[in-house]
């Protein structure tokens, strides 16, 4: 906090202005905040996954002291709505699948809902709950896509099991490849993840005026979740008030409207009264959402020199139970690749089917990951195949800047992948590394691999992009600064901060980030998605900066009686543009006489709305080595590095930290987490953090990153996306690397003892 | 609600926005909000009313388990602070007097604070408390102004014990007064009185960040809470965050900063857990503020015909232990009566001394009631002296449109007292039931009475009238209204909506006033006081609508392909200005554009900060017909007619609501409402709502009101003042028909059967 004398606040790394609140304990999330009056509901959940009710007999749980009421499908509106936190659209077509209601006496999946009890205290509702008798007409259980998408496949939704298919290509790729030298093929298939946010999901709602209902939330999209509950007890959208306190974490997760619904239809139904609905972390599993499975068909056309000259992508994603983000995920997938390699022709056909599993939503990545995985193992092997090196053959075909992506016929104006790989065959010493690796033999090999991503600023032209600002001057010559986009751990409040202090001329510390969002008052924004924070909100802050900045030096004009135009602010002081030395008055002097000053002056502030129109890729890439211990089906990292371009940085110190986390997210992808699901009776068998594995500071190696240097000129301050990025290469680099160890190409995720034993054996490396 | 189609919502009685909030006790206030960890803090106070502490010894209450710690004078800071709900001035000479820490070793008046015990719970805190054992060095007890004024007397501040003195005249008062035909003087007493709020004295705070504080307070003037508390802790002052949830009454004890500043001391001291000030409705009476008690010496001069030549008022204003709103009470009622009788000669003199009673502040009248009950008093015995009717005397002299305060050298542009009194006399039957008065005999009669006052609309020139308000088009079309303007029970929050709608032309059930001030975000305003908000407010009201509206004609504009000129809004439609009755848009439809359109519009909002630099004066009287009886010596009321020029009427049900909560406080003050002090040791005899008589539903006649028909050109919607007037005129009308049934004028207030019986005996209607 003593960067007070900061001139230049932009890329410095200024400490995380939640930081102290957040180690001291200071910092307030939902379940911190209490209400006189609360009660809580605990759900009634299906054990099966796929049936009817047959009969439901909750007088038990009526007879129990304590127990307020009990809700079921039958009490619910008969309602149909979308839960995806995507932004609203005026295009009925492309409008979220709402395919959800309350409560249903159709459970597609293990945990769906039939009922609710509401209690005055927490064990009273989760006893209660249990008291409830259910039984069941059982449907057959499909788990897989492919059951799914048969002809005679029970159908899970009205609709059919198909939730959507889409292609796009460019340049015909399946000739591209029939003409290359070469040809590659594989099948990839990814796992189901959970997020796995430290904070649950949990959220609480009471009435605050008998048309009025307001509701506390663990949520990443605040205005998203108002419009949501509206729509699913057809109120009108502002009579919903919707506040986010700290959260804990999201990771997609929290970028769909959960339980907020039901928190609102209950208070609606009882008065008013606070109601909490509570969730536990095993609920979380398969009630929340997951990363959804993907298989992929993947094909490549490559030349001997290894320019890569097609490439296709044909995805199957399970959504499991509910849609969701559903096709979404899939389709952005393809379309986050597409500027990885833009001289090549490009397929991507996607498929996304309902399945009996838990509902698959929104995850870090959102289909990158998994598409990436795929392209970059398969073109990893076919380097192998043609004995090129892999970076070599990255280099070759990396986007550049001047590149045209000839699906959206965009340019691509910056891209730093071939300075990545440059720094990073570099700063990873991958010649010596690589040398060292293939000369490994025996049981325990070491092995070194790379794998290049690309991804997106925003959901622009999919999503409309609108961020909204207003700042406001104090009589301490303090900023506050509110804005619809939500901090969510990856530092937005702090980066948002800096931009202002930039823009303005004012110490970083002089700029105050209002972190709770309230939709009654928070200028809108529809939330923290799709890496959009950053680049979103720059514009919208930069105006509302410079309308600000312009106040300020419209009064000071008055008060020094000097041409405004000659004046600018720097570190927080008035002075003449030409002598920049002398300060004339202090913007905290200027405040005061604003706001006191008998006739001139009033409140400063500035307010900008500010749809954005651009959507630059960002580029990235991961390296890591390997030592695989073939016996013991082991996979230690000795050493991984992640390489980014992310425009210019804004603060390194938190991009570090975004990079850390996702580096961390990306080997739990590759290693250790799956959530495992019965494929006959599709109920959940690992739900908790003891049987399902995520890794744990002990388990990971040192995260190392560094970022390269451009500019971005679509963006308010030279920057791109950086949220999502780091998850999405580390899982094939380490296939790579795994594979350059031990000869053996793993296709599925995660590389878990289990599965490498099985792989070694039908290798030949060990015996079954 | 289901005025939706209102076409002209400004002048309905629009019901209230919180009526249904409140009546079904959706509407949570200050000790409704619970906060995890809260502690509570109880202070010891002391029972004698000056002196110094000698010891204080609080070992027993630090053994009692649960209590935290206690802290005494020694351990707060060296910082003197003023209390005053005045707005912040840059000239020191302005500035309020800063005599108070947040606690002291020399206490001034009855149950001044020497420590506080904070502890786990609230019953805990208390009975700690009571444990501490202070010794005392007493000093002698000052309980009236004369004495505290005696050239011997001990000082009770360091400064000595006269606040102020001040004096101001127009046109020579004596030499016009001497001049007259008669001439009419007398000794006018006001007694201490308590606001006796419903919701008592509250507030509770926590750090939200190891260098942020945040209050929740029953406050009428958050943004001032947050400079007073950030000048007592020496913070910057945008580091303390004050919100106001709903408050249940305030009438000027919440313009202090009462517990506010000890609440964040606690919090900042004890690491950030919330704290919670305990105040019971007992330190209410003696540790919160009181109404000042004015001795006040009237003189007149008056033609035979009965035209007021002059009149002095000279005050003597007890201010008890610390100076709070002091002398700007006593000031103010000189100034605020100005406007009554502008065309005669005028003088006013006021003293305001420290003694060691509680100490007085800001309540509702600030200073007029005392001085309107001396004037009009005096000028009825005048009136009675001339056998000139009473009605008759102040149609003579009562300001009219176009006279001028020569006091100010300001105009009057809406004067609408005559036609009050004419109404009034009318509507009253004045002159039927002074006959049948004048006709009573024997001990029980009757007797009529009328008074006039005059007020103005805020505190400018004195204070900075700033207000700022902050106007946002949801998607559903509802605009949301934030405005640091304080809804304290008056109805403000409605009338803003009701505004905003007219301006805009939406139905008024399409505006939502966001009650909740916070200080962090809500748009810069001083508070609730000096009968000011609808006034200050609306000009920045008016121009945010029109902003506003500006705006959303401008997106009409685009989606219609018609000229943005010849659109306009009408009952929350667009329409062509020249054939409004057909639709071609909604505003709902627009927004829902304007949002999400994917390149034009964006969030609609408008921002307006406004300084003030009018204050018009408001004007009306009461008519009240009185029965005595005198061995009794009780009065009963038989009918009670408040008339008010406020301009135009907003919303005629809360108008009304204002006048009769006024006139009820008027009648207490007139007929039952002291607080007793022992004169010797100060003590404070009746801290309760037993002892203490505050007139409840039964011992209230019918409260009747009017309004008459005026408009005042400076201000936004042609409307002044309402707020504090109706409380002004009743008592001296009650005293003056007192008179006219008895022949005797009691001069000092209240007039209790105690007060009487002794007035009688000296008359010698009965023995004693």
């Amino acid at each position: 906090m003593s960067d007070i004398t900061d001139k230049t606040p932009l890329g410095l790394p200024c400490l995380r202005i939640d930081a102290l609140a957040k180690v001291t304990g200071q910092a307030r999330y939902t379940d911190d905040i209490p209400m006189a009056g609360m009660c809580y509901a605990k759900y009634v959940r299906s054990p099966i996954a796929h049936g009817f009710v047959k009969s439901i007999d909750y007088r038990a749980a009526l007879e129990i002291p304590g127990v307020i009421t009990v809700f079921t499908w039958k009490d619910v509106p008969d309602i149909a709505f979308a839960t995806a936190g995507h932004a609203w659209t005026l295009e009925p077509a492309k409008q979220d699948v709402a395919d959800r209601f309350l409560l249903t006496n159709h459970v597609r999946h293990f945990g769906d809902a039939v009922a609710i009890v509401v209690a005055r205290d927490e064990l009273t509702a989760e006893k209660a709950a249990e008291t409830v008798v259910v039984t069941w007409d059982e449907l057959p259980v499909i788990t897989s896509p492919k059951a799914a998408l048969a002809v005679d496949a029970t159908a899970i939704h009205e609709g059919g099991n198909l939730l959507k298919r889409s292609e796009v290509s460019t340049n015909n790729p399946q000739a591209a490849i029939k003409t290359a030298d070469y040809q590659f093929s594989g099948n990839f298939q990814t796992p189901i993840i959970q997020h796995c946010h430290m904070e649950g999901v949990t959220c609480f709602a009471w009435m605050e005026q008998p048309d009025r209902i307001t509701i506390v939330s663990s949520t990443q999209i605040p205005h998203i979740v108002r419009r949501v509950v509206a729509q699913a007890l057809d109120m009108s959208w502002s009579k919903v008030r919707v506040i986010k306190p700290y959260i804990g974490g999201g990771f997609g997760n929290k970028q769909d409207v959960l339980e907020e619904p039901m928190a609102a239809f209950l208070t609606l139904k009882l008065g008013g009264i606070p109601v909490k609905v509570l969730i536990s972390r095993e609920e979380c599993f398969f009630a929340s959402r997951t990363r959804h499975a993907f298989s992929i068909d993947a094909h490549l056309g490559i030349s001997s020199e290894g320019i890569l000259k097609g490439f296709e992508l044909d995805v199957l994603s399970n959504t499991g139970a509910y849609a969701s983000h559903g096709h979404s995920i899939a389709s952005a997938g393809g379309s986050k690749i597409s500027w990885l390699y833009p001289r090549s022709a490009y397929g991507y056909r996607a498929t996304t089917a309902y399945t009996n599993l838990p509902s698959a939503g929104a995850m870090r990545g959102y289909g990158a990951p998994q598409v990436v995985f795929a392209l970059e193992s398969l073109l990893d092997d076919a380097a192998a195949a043609l004995n090129l090196d892999p970076v070599d053959v990255r280099l070759l075909n990396a986007a550049r800047e001047g590149d045209i992506n000839t699906l959206y016929n965009r340019a691509i104006n910056s891209a730093g992948l071939i300075e990545c790989l440059k720094l990073g065959r570099e700063k990873f010493g991958w010649d010596e590394r690589k040398t060292a690796c293939l000369q490994t033999q025996g049981d325990v090999r070491r092995g070194v691999g790379v794998a290049c991503f690309s991804y997106t600023s925003n959901t622009w032209p999919v999503g409309v992009e609108i961020s909204s600002v207003r700042l406001v001057l104090n009589q301490d010559g303090i900023v506050n600064l509110q804005s619809g986009a939500t901090e969510v751990g990856q530092g937005a409040d702090t980066v948002f901060a800096q931009m202002v202090a930039q823009t303005m001329g004012m110490p970083f510390n002089m700029v105050h980030t209002i972190s709770t969002q309230d939709t009654d008052i928070t200028p809108f924004d529809p939330g923290a998605f799709a890496s959009r924070q950053s680049y979103v909100t720059a514009p919208a802050l930069r105006e509302a900066a410079q309308i600000l900045r312009q106040k300020i030096l419209h009064h000071a004009a008055l008060m020094l009686h000097l041409p405004e135009i000659n004046l600018t602010i720097i570190n927080g002081n008035i002075v003449l543009e030409t002598r920049p030395a002398q300060t004339l008055l202090s913007v905290a002097d200027l405040a005061m006489d604003s706001f006191y000053h008998p006739q001139n002056g009033g409140q400063l502030s500035a307010e900008s709305s500010f749809k954005t129109q651009t959507n630059p890729p960002t580029y990235g890439c991961t390296f890591v080595d390997v030592t695989v211990d073939i016996p013991l089906c082991k996979v230690t990292i000795n050493r991984i590095l992640n390489l980014h371009d992310s425009g210019r940085i804004l603060n390194p110190i938190l991009a570090e930290g975004q990079v850390h986390g996702g580096m961390g997210m990306g080997i739990g992808w590759a290693l250790f987490e799956e959530l495992i699901v019965d494929e006959k009776s599709g109920v959940v068998r690992n739900p908790n953090l003891l049987d399902y594995k995520m890794p744990t500071m002990p388990d990971l190696p040192d995260l190392e990153c560094a970022f390269v240097d451009t500019y971005e000129p679509q963006s308010a301050y030279g920057h791109k996306a950086l949220g999502e990025p780091p998850i999405i290469s580390p899982a094939a680099a380490i296939r790579n690397a795994v594979r350059m160890a031990t000869g053996v190409a793993i296709n599925t995720l995660p590389l878990t003892p289990k599965r490498l034993f099985q792989e070694f054996v039908d290798a030949g490396l060990i015996k079954g």
